[in-house]
């Protein structure tokens, strides 16, 4: 599967950068990842035209469990989508679901990292493989 | 007021070591916060020794917002707890509270980040200051 990760923040923290670098490297063996920092909504809109799934990232209390969020990429799998992106500091009325990683609001760079972290922690438990780093 | 951070977990990624040192340095103005990296249980059942007002980090369903964190942090400072200590990677049943910043799992390195960033942004709640790096 495809994740493309747009985040409305042109820069984010270097530990965080870091942090994504590691995690992104952890995937490859399981999908291909991509970040796209973007300046404004308008640069989401003019990149998310064709794009097949949307999930918005946003903190309400609705927060799920890895394991839930594990059985929810496989279900994505299972019905065929096979390219989702994720969209983190913007409002997007029209996304396909919303998700969210914790009921804290967070800083941009944070909540990717930590996207990137379950992703990866998602296909540990999908592939039934010990989470180690 | 201070806080200290212990960690059942000897070493944590260097990209969340940076990340935990810029929100140490963010706080400075607000209070003192102190990490401890433990290798296991027993350290800590020794290092806590005295220690006032024990809160044990675990990600249940009952999650809260940055808002009710900084009232919670609030209402520390008013009932005169001057020190907390927060408790990330072990069980602990006599904790005096229970604190879910998710209900996803998390690597260590990546719990102690966030509680970070929560307790700067708290802060920033709690004196009515505009979040900003």
């Amino acid at each position: 599967m495809k994740f493309d990760i747009y985040v409305i923040q042109p820069k984010l923290e270097n530990f965080y950068l870091d942090a994504i670098k590691e995690y992104e490297k952890r995937l490859t063996r399981y999908g291909k990842t991509k970040l796209h920092l973007l300046k404004n909504r308008e640069q989401l809109s003019a990149k998310l035209v064709g794009s097949s799934f949307t999930v918005l990232v946003t903190p309400t209390k609705q927060t799920i469990s890895s394991e839930s969020f594990a059985d929810k990429i496989n279900s994505w799998g299972i019905s065929g989508t096979s390219q989702v992106a994720f969209i983190i500091g913007s409002d997007l009325p029209e996304a396909d679901e919303r998700l969210s990683l914790s009921q804290m609001d967070m800083e941009p760079g944070l909540q990717v990292a930590l996207l990137y972290e379950q992703l990866y922690r998602a296909y540990r438990i999908i592939h039934n493989h010990p989470y180690h780093k």
